[in-house]
């Protein structure tokens, strides 16, 4: 079994559903000051809507790869707090995580090449706050801050290898067809795909992403002529139908989840 | 007269109504950041809604206890600010407080043992930005900075013992009822009321929370029939009507302030 | 040419138009932790209108000033990525910039005394990541990493003198009236102008505010009777337009950009 990455400074992102204004996020971040001082903290997003799993796997998958390695990312959006979900801790390639077995590593882990994962059942390193429905701050944060301080993700209990995954359908390459899917559609109206920009050949095509169609091919959202729709490789190296100072998701009718075409001669 | 705690890595948590599109919350940021070099900066909320001091009172006294000890937590909610109201700064058991006097600490200083308050009068201590409105950048900051650096409380000013607190009518308890108050309604629908999860005796009872009733108890959402309401003990150690995937406050029709009931044989 | 200023703890704010329900702002946070290790991370504001380089210009010269000399200011709204507009590095007065060429350093070079402009020419700092469309990870965070960390301004590429700049129309001083601009309107409603506060002399003066006009002139909002409307000097010290618990600009019915005046005997 791979050991935890070694790590510098220790660095602890959040992801949570618990939005902006309650005192549920300064909580987490009391906490974790509190049993790793001197850790620098970094948001990821609070603002995922209550229990979407799939928009904050999705939001994982796409910032951790850019943190420094051995950052610890704490994720809790769990709407099944105080069942008998298990609370997971993995290290997936050079990035640690903390979260609810509930499906939050799905696109990460597809996305990673050396993963552990273990199930964490050192019940001693929880916090005993008032209640019993705020992990976030009584269970996960002490053991974000345990492993960001060096704690080695082995010694928090055993080794796992059934994480719970939503089905998340692959995209499917054909001769003469790409089908994909929607990923997400972010504040600008761009609607990100889960179709490797590779994947598309160097030959005219149709794109159909929803009620729209589209032939053009762009690089930059600025070549796109205003008005019209067109495909671009986005920042996560997949295909991102866009529109320029305009949503494409809009104009398209399409949300997270709808399944997107290309054709090819 | 106690003195600040001992303190670790400075410290500063934030609470403001400044929200998020204007630059007064930055200016504040970088005016601690200036004067306390190396302090770390933690957000408790900024969307309070302009001038609440109830709500801004409610998370400070939720969000402090997580917090480690001497962490200084500077709060604006300042309606009256350029009026003649004081500037306190106190020291509530482990942690230390800025803040106007206009009533922000009342819960905080419910729950506390031991309380040191001030009334900040070194003047020039303050910066003199442009303008006169801006107290939260020109001298909430820089008194906060002051004391993350370790200046004691103490020579801020004289000792004061009547803080203007606001009327937080308490929980009763009677023998056959107990009456309480919705304390917040949090993101996910949740009822906070302010009746400790030990008043509520082992045996049958009845709450009414605004149009709907409950016999049920749960220790965890989850356990929570769908579409049914139920109790359960919530993270700050009292009573919380709750539902499954669905807000309790809207089913129920309450918002902060309204009056609860339990009644048991 | 002068240098850069010499630096404490490396210190970098976050300006962008990202919003707080993508992965954007955390890519750009996770490039910098990597690349600054250590580096102290502050948030101007991420809530900026997509593409609204105006508002963005007020925002980092309203905030900048407040930063500890050597302050790297990253801004990225910008709806031109990935045409020819250049990467600017600027030092103004004590506070360091990088940013697109579009306009965003309008109103800071304007209220700087010394500035030191250069185009970011050095393609070797960046990073390359997936797609082409995600300049805030893959070239400004690098170069504001770099700054950071002690990098020279001068060496990144050639000095300039013709940044873009938005027509910003100056406000005007007669012998009996002033004209000038709404510059912002804040949460609270305050309508912040133009016009520096020293410019209104100590006599009878009629402000015009959209639809409404004052007469009355105070120091503080808690002077302002209910219902009425009043100047007084705002935080970046010039006059502002308010009501007591109340929006001035909802009563007057002005927005960013709008003129309004001011007449006296």
């Amino acid at each position: 079994m791979p050991r935890s990455e070694p790590r510098g400074l220790p660095l602890i992102t959040l992801l949570t559903d618990f939005g902006d204004r309650d005192y549920y996020v300064a909580a987490v971040r009391g906490t974790i000051l509190r049993m790793a001082p001197g850790a620098a903290l970094a948001d990821i997003s609070h603002t995922v809507d209550p229990g979407d799993i799939a928009h904050a796997a999705f939001l994982l998958a796409a910032a951790a790869p850019s943190f420094p390695a051995g950052t610890v990312h704490l994720a809790v959006v769990d709407p099944g707090v105080g069942s008998s979900r298990r609370i997971l801790a993995a290290c997936a390639d050079t990035q640690v995580v903390v979260c609810p077995d509930n499906g939050l590593l799905t696109l990460l882990l597809e996305r990673s090449e050396e993963v552990t994962l273990v199930s964490v059942e050192r019940s001693e390193l929880f916090v005993r706050g008032p209640g019993s429905t705020f992990h976030g701050r009584d269970r996960f944060a002490p053991v974000a801050a345990h492993l960001a301080m060096g704690g080695l993700l082995e010694s928090l209990g055993p080794e796992v290898t059934d994480p719970v995954t939503f089905a998340a359908p692959p995209p499917r390459r054909g001769a003469r067809r790409l089908r994909g899917h929607v990923l997400h559609v972010d504040r600008f109206g761009n609607v990100v795909t889960d179709l490797p920009c590779e994947w598309l050949p160097h030959r005219p095509f149709t794109a159909a992403i929803g009620r729209l169609r589209t032939s053009r091919r762009c690089s930059h959202y600025v070549e796109i002529p205003h008005g019209e729709l067109a495909l671009l490789c986005g920042s996560l190296g997949t295909l991102e139908a866009s529109m320029r100072s305009a949503s494409a998701a809009s104009a398209c009718r399409v949300e997270a989840g709808e399944p997107i075409q290309i054709d090819f001669g």
